[in-house]
């Protein structure tokens, strides 16, 4: 059996190289953000994902949460490991020191965020929906809100939700239904709502649930949308808990995976309404979500990198230890010596690798665009950010569902036992492309509002860079990196030639929709591409100057060409159905279907 | 919920437009065969499937079949379905009038049976697997063994299984430990079988085992491997059942999905030896096999077809009721007026048909190879039907991955949700691409047997066709049928490149074998594409005389030319793969991965 070792040498690689590390660390507010910290803290977060959190995945999800008249017990051994991770005070890490977290760079967060994801997804979603809850109140809430709710909540003796999704309304917030009436200092809120991740649970003391719901007076559609704050027992002037809340988890769904995470139906004011604090402003509910937006996307993105890892590193440990048939490669008496087999490994190794690249080149655009010392350098990263957000959340979910595949793939037929875990990733990635916003709402934000409303400005400014970038390497003597330098001006054409599509056609909507998820796609991909090409020149620098270790650098700039070679290489096809593939994909009547 | 509608226009359509159901037809033997008694069998067979095994399906999932001290027990309804199965002849129909099957033509049961493998795939891999058997016995069973077993599993009354795989040897049958001694007019097999399908239940009175073993003087590897046939219960010279046989289910695997079909360990010989009646020459036991795999492929790579299509039926359904969102595309009120959507739907029902267009036209060169009247035509259709095979096999259950996360996708959240359905396709689907040979082992053959082997003259032949067809297309007048021309032609060359490329190379197997697969996808992706071209040209032929259903046909054509948009382009980044990936492929050392 595989099990988790963090990745710490290309996570720190990647940071430094790409997510721009040592300037993070420098800008203000980070100073006792030292290099040697972040390496400790690195390795304890790796040391506590492998030794606690990837022995629970498989247990968790052949388990599950349970329910049982309104309680949610979870999986054995999550309520003990909850508690270690408070008390290691990994829950509260990457929140503001005002409320008890380290106040570390996103960055750094991301790189340990990531070990959760891939050591125990399930498990992981708890602190992700609790730091939300935090972001939202930390920005939105009155002083007295903040001071009741933030500080258990950082520590992780209460913990936090989002109640958005109503069974009638799905992604479209414009048509829920959920009220608020106002009674004193309060309301009272009611409503159905499906979907909460870790609604309900006895891990924590309490669950403080935010609520999306309408004011009596409120104009229709998303802009008459407030947030509401409803802990699961009402909080005394004190601290202490009080009476349970008028709200109860009626139901848990029966998923294809992350089982160990317990998704509720929620209801809401059965005896009258759920005691409720408005979060911000009446009817800016929906401006309230937009700020915790960003790193909720970035953080499921980064799901699609985390589990990515963690099943390669189960296929590999397969792939280099099952010894079957005659390997064609006489470096390997395994599987790994198939050629079918290493060019699966490669292809999960190379876009794992790329998609890891950027994530924290986001991450670090976000430390940038918060603390940069100039504001036109903020202001910069802030656009970036913007346009990265959809690419990061959709395509590194999209890749994964392929990397968890080929996954299985590697292990043959025991990749179809769930034994083997291998499984696993594969159920767990299939809600990435679909929560915190579908893969098809997050292209169209791409097209629409990052692509189209500023005219391409931020997507030019940042192909300029990248075709910088290739042409110097095509042009390198090195063969390697002029192969990857080829590949990626042609792929950055590509991507150029899209873009200007899209904008041509910006009065005809629905054909630009049907090409918003292959422009999506192609985005991811040569952005990653770009990303991996400067992580091999990095890499073909330090080896050149005698840094490192030879074999590490070596094989970032081997797999840097793998992704030229098999990845980047779609970036025409991808182009060709966003400017080709609009008029078939509109074709039919309903009933042709 | 979605049920199960077999698409009998478009089978039909593709069964004479591509499969050539009337030259079959006419061929000797199949006189009775009249195209009204075709439609008939099939509307037979769709009202089965849709009211006996479609509703058993997802029951069949959640409960599984349950293995108790050595037993089986399918899941609830499965018993009652086999024997209506069997008593309404559909076990045996394929098989030939000799043994008490209808003896039609491949192309027609082909067709039958993709209903039952989009329907119930669990359900269906008994039948598949008990007529693999058949073939084995039928072809290479002495006269005592064929009189004594064939007839009672037609019937169904008795199944079959094969027992190739043993836990240490995987794919690799050279590996193969079990042993066979002789013992006057039989042998005493011994030896750990796993991933059996439907190698224990109690839905038929006895199971006939197809067992490999290796007799004591057997050369090494795969020259020494013989077939054994073990009945579960010994068969008295009268044909009633006599003394269980020294074989038992030790256990069934807990799988990602087919949950509905146990997959067996067995052991054989615990207690002395399983009584077993070699099939075949001794030591000819790989030679038997080979029998059946073409079969036994066309029938996976249906599945591939099966599953998708159910996957996209349950798709359309949902896009079409659940209203969400205000769409672009004014003709729907529902989420299937989203483009991405629509999309979505397109890419599942284009690649759906062109892979079923695939797996029939390979079935209807099966018939041609069998009963064409003349030699050298028969050769050719061989010829053609092994190279096929293998990208029957590999493609459509590859496609089919795509296909049915896409189902999921489509279908939002409630798609993550089991109880929606979409799921289980995807999980069921998974296991295409492993058993069987896997997408890997297809590959080679493709490229070694099937290509480099014969210096790839009868993929050369096939191109010429598709160029021709193409040329003539990309010229016509009507602007679809020329789009979907140009883009064939293009396609075609690309595989051309990519065989040329591969027979240039034949000296450096690992650089071949790693683009193998991803040779495989871009044959199946232009031989597709041909196949659909042939569909929109016959559609837009049928339109221009009046014949025919106008919805229908225009719907040929606007999938066809989604598929050039769409599919097709991809065979030049395919191409790129082959020709220039294999350095990177293979350029880590194991220590570097």
């Amino acid at each position: 059996m595989s099990t988790y070792t963090a990745p710490l040498r290309d996570m720190l690689f990647t940071m430094k190289e790409v997510g721009g590390l040592d300037a993070i660390c420098a800008q203000p507010g980070h100073e006792e953000t030292t290099p040697d910290l972040v390496e400790a803290i690195l390795q304890e977060a790796a040391n506590y994902a492998t030794g606690v959190l990837d022995p629970l995945n498989r247990p968790g999800d052949v388990q599950g949460a349970r329910w049982h008249d309104g309680q949610v017990t979870p999986a054995d051994g999550f309520r003990e490991a909850w508690a270690s991770f408070c008390e290691n005070g990994w829950n509260g890490m990457p929140a503001a020191t005002e409320w008890g977290g380290q106040g570390l760079p996103t960055l750094v967060s991301t790189a340990v965020l990531e070990m959760w994801k891939s050591s125990n997804l399930a498990f992981s979603l708890c602190q992700m929906l609790t730091l939300g809850a935090v972001e939202a109140i930390a920005h939105h809430g009155s002083d007295a809100l903040q001071r009741r709710f933030l500080e258990p909540m950082v520590e992780g003796r209460w913990t936090g939700t989002m109640n958005l999704t109503e069974p009638q309304a799905g992604s479209d917030l414009a048509a829920l239904r959920s009220r608020a009436v106002s009674e004193g200092d309060h309301y009272r809120v009611s409503g159905n709502k499906i979907f909460i991740t870790w609604g309900e649970h006895d891990m924590a003391e309490n669950i403080v649930h935010l609520v999306l719901a309408r004011l009596p007076d409120a104009p229709p559609g998303v802009k008459g949308i407030s947030l509401f704050l409803c802990p699961k027992f009402l909080v005394n002037d004190d601290g202490t808990l009080g009476e349970h809340n008028d709200l109860a988890c009626t139901s848990i769904e029966h998923k294809m995976g992350i089982h160990g995470s317990p998704t509720a139906s929620m209801s809401f004011g059965d005896g009258g309404g759920a005691i409720g604090y408005l979060v911000g402003e009446p009817n800016q509910g929906l401006a309230c979500m937009f700020t915790m937006m960003n790193h909720a996307r970035l953080n499921v993105g980064l799901e699609g990198v985390g589990i990515s890892e963690r099943a390669y590193q189960r296929a590999r440990a397969y792939a280099l230890e099952r010894v079957q048939g005659k390997p064609l490669l006489a470096s390997s008496t395994a599987i790994a010596g198939h050629p079918d087999v290493r060019r699966m490994l490669m292809d999960m190794k190379a876009r794992t690798e790329a998609m890891r690249a950027l994530a924290y080149f986001c991450a670090g655009q976000m430390d940038r665009a918060a603390g940069h010392a100039d504001a036109q350098e903020r202001e910069q990263a802030q656009a970036l950010v913007g346009l990265l957000i959809p690419v990061v959340k959709g395509w590194c979910t999209d890749s994964a569902q392929g990397i968890t595949s080929d996954g299985v793939q590697v292990h043959g037929g025991m990749g179809y036992v769930e034994e083997t875990g291998a499984s696993q990733h594969m159920r767990d990635a299939r809600i990435t492309t679909i929560y915190e916003g579908t893969t098809g709402i997050q292209a169209n934000d791409l097209i629409g509002r990052k692509l189209a409303r500023e005219g391409g400005r931020t997507l030019k400014a940042l192909l300029g860079r990248i075709d910088g970038d290739a042409r110097r390497l095509a042009e390198s003597p090195d063969a390697v990196l002029a192969q990857i330098g080829s590949a990626l001006a042609a792929s950055a054409r590509a991507l150029q030639d899209a873009a200007d599509w899209l904008l041509a056609h910006d009065g005809q909507p629905a054909e630009c929709a049907a090409g918003a998820v292959p422009f999506l796609r192609l985005a991811g991909t040569v952005i990653g591409g770009w990303l991996s090409a400067r992580m091999a020149e990095a890499a073909t620098a330090q080896l050149a100057a005698g840094l490192g270790d030879a074999g590490f650098l070596g094989a970032k700039r081997a797999t840097a060409s793998h992704y030229a070679a098999h990845v980047l290489v779609q970036a025409p096809m991808l182009r060709d159905i966003v400017t080709g593939g609009a008029a078939s994909t509109l074709a039919l009547a309903d009933d042709q279907l």
